[in-house]
């Protein structure tokens, strides 16, 4: 009890302001710690915040990291929400100039949103994700620093809202209720664009380059995890290209809906405030700015009250992420060994394995991935969640779920270059193995039952497995062929197709 | 302990077969109880079994109700799995016929897989999901029953495998291995087809005619739950529309993969033991007989080793549950009351309420549907899992995938159908409330801005609110307008677009 | 559409009622298909209903069944959830009885229930699971089947109410918002008792006796999936062991909070219209009726409108299957061959292998448990979904809830008991191939490090690996030490423990 | 596939080494930008890397950062896990100085290992989450971070080795097999302890205040969303305090496995190379250095192989992830409005509402508290996929489950504190809409059935309902009863409990 007081108490002395907070019933005074020079006030409708004098951002802002002491810094708004916020911004002001916005001002506004997208102020965004699920504090921390920058490109002063105004000229046709989920298309298309696609396209080539390399390796084949029918190492890995393929044309094929932006939709998705053509122009802006076919939404009260989209692309993410499991468990398996296991892959040593034990390569790269596999399924359980707790004309889970969206694709788009540079292209197929475990295999019997009849085959099998033998050896010694007939009709590269 | 040792026991003595069987290092012999005229005697290569004698399957179903005594009957494979072997199996016997296979044969199995399919031997299938992750049990299930039909049909004896063998005749050309995906993909697609999506677009007509209906119907908008400005009730409904429109485009985006089947892979994915151009057959027969664009799968090995495109399905199944509790949730709370809630909507009666508080109308299909939509998405996880977890040449999570890609499939069609008849059509909006509401509504205020000024309405609004009375008493009393001049300046119908 | 519209009209027509619908702004009529003599008229508040003549149940039953048409019959309640209403039933009618409710009535109703929850009556329990999401209407279907079987037993008239009404006296003190909670805890419990912990239990004493059975075969341990330090199989199954402890253990911890009746809590929470003490003899004489330690819920509000114990079991239920999963990954793959993978251990054949290839054992058993390890965390997704849903006083997500976490339980029991006698119990280390796996390994020339130096060592097992040799032809080749040496220093039994 | 090219281009140039990397059969040469002074070199088995010259971590930790560029510094290994590691170091090395280490060794290690865990170091660690599944990197960070440390303390050159080796000393007797997870233990304990439980007391003691202090206010209950029979404020607050009551007992309840420490099994779980006692005096020095109460782990197979500990506790963060959502969501459900919502709540404001709706309060603590629910329940599935992935003697899905248990942990304590400080501490009842709702209520007609009997009471209802009237005045007028009778009859506070 006693530490939990002091906790609660803890995270009611904030820096910034002198506030009085009513713990437990107990009034606390927090004195300030922050030197006069290091901040200036900065004033909202609650009254006087002391904002650091070296940040863009303003008291909105600085109410939110007081109110929502979450997680800490890396539980942030992802910075590519925030860039996103950078192109909305530019591509507003650029539409409201059009619609009659002081150019001078708008000028200002696209200047300062183009260091946003650039990146150039990342530093003055420390918004976490856990803050009001409209993400409002964000789209408010976003018109701050535009507004507070534009103000110094005019040579106005910082946190007098003259004469750029952070709410009257930045956030001017918009609504957090809007630029958010706007926001959050644009980061995601960008992401899936730049980060994943890439990504899933170099594992895919790289496996295919294998495919076509193995093609004429012949290996035993398993199902169950038992011994099975052959087919060629070329074949299986065909098989991983084609979910990879797959993956691709499953992230595209969620995209359609992705590209559709709420911009214009404003506080319930009525475009109240906007005037009309606002939000076709804001959408063709913004697919200039960044070269992706972004389009208006066709419904704007779907667009706000429901991230379906979401959820729909985080689904094709969790498809991904369960096809590059099931690859990164096979390879990971038939590269196992040096000595005990199935030893048919030799992957690449990344790291030094253990100074005594030669050989020992861990398959790092596999790790990695399938642990990301399941940060993305998981991850795909709360963008599920909180798209389904939408109420009336509003989600407010966006935060989160842009959040986790964004991660997922980060991750996997990584991970499949990772493991594609530092796994995929140095695999090599270990022959000598596959050739022994392919030519002691007892499958491989099923190719003498239209010459000697199923019954004598089987003979041949059960026999060879007792004895721990070779088909061919007990074949010979059973007499029912001889060893120049055994190496004509057993022939696994006659098992690989339909005849 | 000892309750665990009787449970264990019950579970070896099976009324079918006379086995030894060691529990805990006693040996229990379990006499049958089974009348002997009750039975047939078939064989498998594990010995003798009984086969109850009104029934078509054979020993290894028998075996596999002995060895999996998990769940009971409700958790049976999914009758449309069974259809889909039937569809399958009829195919095959074509495709069979026109490479050889004597049609007297072929013609015995068409009947008899019709009949399969039909659903005219729907009791002849007693395995368990929880069997061989790769269905084979439930292949071998098919095979026999078809055999000892077609036997019976061209007069010969059960149990005898002649003329018709299970295996030679009824599986030939096929394996599990790919015969169980590809009705796997047949199931689920024929349930997509003939009851999610018809389910959907029922819901999405009745929606839609409601959105139409309530075009002209103001009301106040809710976002963060809290009152905002107003929109149509047929625009708040047209975000509904356009949630279970895309949901059906969602579904549609997710079938080309389904619609490949595995058929002519074989045991790996080699087609080893297929003639060629068997897998384009298969796949055309198919599609004729069930109107659905089957093609065969590209890559066999892709669709034997993987089940992704069912995870891209449930994906989309999920993102479908998320859009329609999103929905059920809106209907409920803005039906609530009658006195105490929002009450905006008046929701059909279906059951008796409370016989004592007339009105008390319980949204329960809201209710139905959205635990519909919780177990969708519990589904997709299972699903997930599942597909992650295939290995080498072999998924065997393949019962468990269908069972749930089944079962979302119909609930979501049986529930949006039960929630479109018995709620969505029926509803009617309670206009007395929505416009008491509406007009009461601080948000109002904002239609001021223009002709008084912002700092007056704000006075206007914080006075009405804190008083607890009407924007327009306060302004007139306040002296800042006329009541005509509030009537012609504060019109909400003017706020539902730009302009 | 033109199948849609079919599909809708097919949904209402209802056989058992004359009632019209309206679909599509179309009204059909039904005609009933059902001859007069094989059913009554009983009547609610809606008017009247034909009710089969053969079952129990009364109007309210019939009206779901017409409201609900999802799913199907695999989608009814659970009879587990009926069999507790039936405990449930009898102890109400006893503590009423107490309280002054007519002797002979009390004494009918305690004989109806006991039949239910004797499974006597199952087949008067038609309702599916999506009904609403407090369970009323499984309440009254159970009311009502008593109270007609009791009239029955009393002379009376079935529907007519008299002399036992299923509301006034069956319900007597209860609501439904109480007492379906109140069969959810107690069917739970009771699943938990009698189906998994003794499955678990019997898995548990399995794998314990298999480790004493295999503490003294030393082989290759495996870490991320590659060769390690010896162990011995003892070791590895006191893993398994440990699992399924603590699996048991933590079930059990779950419980207290399951233990928990919501009973007397009536219609929010507050035991409106019940009498003092009736709640604490409630769950007395469940407890009395069951042998489980049942107690009243402390707080019925929590009790009605949360599910938190559900939620907490289920995921002691999440976390058994991830032990499970474990598990049986490991003995399929540690069993995998028999001549191209691990193959370490000899898996019981229970089902014809392949006829071609002897000593093809698919692990079907390893198969199944893991499907119902998928299974159940998916089931705990929903759970969670369901939980997290409740609203106000009531969560109406119940029946959904209760179906997974039975589900769940009887699975993973019913699957450790399959696992177990046909798996388990029958697993024989292949001993030669062990050995040879040990005394290959590279692994072993750590024990060399204190005699010859780390640099020779390291030597050794270069050379070794390079060459494909052993250890100890290296070492001896190499001149580093003598045969007898190597015998004498490297002893794989020295490296199982700390010294 | 020109910009997937660059991309995998970019991943392959690292600033640190001078390293040929074969991408897409290209050779790509990175020159570095690094100048002289600012790195060492440092060298492995691998070669030669270049090492900032201000970092303490060595080759390994180069290599690894080289190797897994995925996800960014957002992804690093939590803090709490490099802390966590620095107590076991120090314990290690202080049982390691029993064991016979060289004590100027031993205390140097101590005091650097003390350095880490206090926080010193924290920009020493820079690896993500995303490498090796065993965590072996980031135990050989910390290994290097605290040779390099100490080497500085006793006046040795950095990278030397001398005399502090990051194996033979730091890590001596231990193995990232066994090291890694008990580090998981101590941070997660220590999360639980001085973040989690901490804020789910605070939380419950607030509301337990609240509880008390409406314990008199009588307000109209809730189910199915629906009006129904009353209860107090402070009932339904009870409901609230019990769940957060259990949500405490749950985290407890999993605990005693949390405790439970792997060190001392070494390498596979044998404890090879470590002496008798090991295991036991670390786990008693880390439980004094952290006031915990850890213990060795009684089975060590099952602590390296399986993180069923793990998933136990996310289950029961998962329990109480849902607890939070439910009354998070009542909170803001009863304080919406401020005119058309439910109103019996006033939230505290923290944020400037709408700069013209006074009174709008969006109730955005209870929007962080419900996405950081969602993101835990998400954190759940992922945490169980990678429990139940481990395979044989080592699970390597380690980083990833840590990662999202302490996530989950660390969440849920913030957002209660601020959930409690900023929203639950400053709630206050409506009072007058509270009665205004409570005596329309519809519901109350209930008491007067045992006055005027069951039908009169329904009419009265009945005509209340359909005239939009009020109970007292409908019964009045229909001459049933007096106004004086009706108010001594229907009184709300006799309904709360049972007689």
């Amino acid at each position: 009890m006693f530490r939990s007081l002091r906790r609660v108490q803890q995270f009611n002395c904030n820096l910034l302001a002198l506030k009085r907070v009513r713990v437990n019933s107990k009034l606390l005074i927090c004195t300030s710690r922050m030197a006069a020079s290091e901040y200036r006030i900065e004033r909202d409708s609650f009254g006087e915040l002391k904002v650091p004098a070296d940040k863009y951002y303003g008291a909105q802002t600085v109410r939110s990291t007081m109110n929502f002491k979450i997680g800490g810094p890396s539980e942030r708004m992802p910075i590519q929400v925030i860039k996103a916020f950078g192109i909305l911004k530019r591509a507003a002001a650029e539409v409201n100039k059009e619609f009659g916005l002081d150019p001078k001002i708008a000028d200002a506004i696209i200047q300062a949103a183009d260091e946003v997208s650039a990146g150039k102020l990342d530093d003055h965004f420390p918004l976490v994700v856990w803050q009001t699920g409209s993400g409002t504090q964000s789209n408010m921390n976003v018109n701050e620093v535009i507004s507070n920058r534009a103000i110094e490109i005019l040579g106005g002063k910082l946190g007098s809202k003259d004469p750029v105004h952070p709410n009257d000229h930045v956030n001017k046709s918009q609504s957090s209720n809007d630029t958010f989920p706007t926001a959050m298309h644009i980061a995601a298309a960008t992401e899936v664009h730049h980060v994943l696609l890439p990504g899933l396209q170099a594992l895919h080539d790289a496996l295919a380059a294998k495919a076509v390399d193995f093609k004429d390796i012949i290996k035993i084949g398993r199902t169950h995890t038992q011994d099975a029918v052959p087919l060629s190492l070329g074949q299986e890995f065909s098989g991983y290209v084609q979910q990879v393929k797959y993956s691709i044309e499953r992230v595209k094929s969620a995209m359609p809906r992705v590209y559709e932006l709420a911009a214009g939709g404003t506080a319930v998705g009525t475009g109240l405030n906007t005037r009309i053509g606002f939000a076709e122009k804001i959408a063709s802006t913004v697919s200039s700015l960044t070269g992706l076919p972004f389009i208006t939404a066709p419904n704007k009260f779907e667009a706000l009250a429901a991230h379906d989209a979401m959820v729909e692309l985080s689904g094709a993410l969790n498809t991904v992420a369960v096809s590059l499991m099931k690859i990164a468990n096979d390879i990971r398996f038939l590269g196992s060994g040096p000595r005990s296991g199935l030893g048919e892959l030799i992957l690449p040593e990344n790291e030094p394995g253990s100074s005594i034990m030669p050989g020992k390569v861990n398959p790092t790269q596999c790790e990695a991935i399938t642990m990301v596999a399941a940060q993305v399924m998981g991850n795909n359980v709360a963008v599920t969640i909180g798209g389904s707790n939408g109420h009336f004309e509003l989600n407010v889970f966006k935060p989160m779920i842009i959040k986790n969206v964004l991660n997922s694709a980060r991750l996997l788009g990584d991970a499949s270059v990772s493991f594609t540079n530092n796994c995929v292209l140095g695999i090599e197929p270990n022959i000598e193995r596959i050739n022994k475990l392919m030519n002691e295999s007892l499958m491989l019997v099923t190719a003498l039952n239209e010459h000697i009849g199923y019954d004598k085959a089987a003979t041949i099998a059960k026999t060879a497995h007792k004895k721990g033998s070779t088909l061919k050896a007990v074949a010979v010694e059973l007499g029912y062929l001889t060893e120049e007939q055994f190496d004509q009709w057993v022939k696994p590269s006659d098992m690989l197709g339909p005849k």
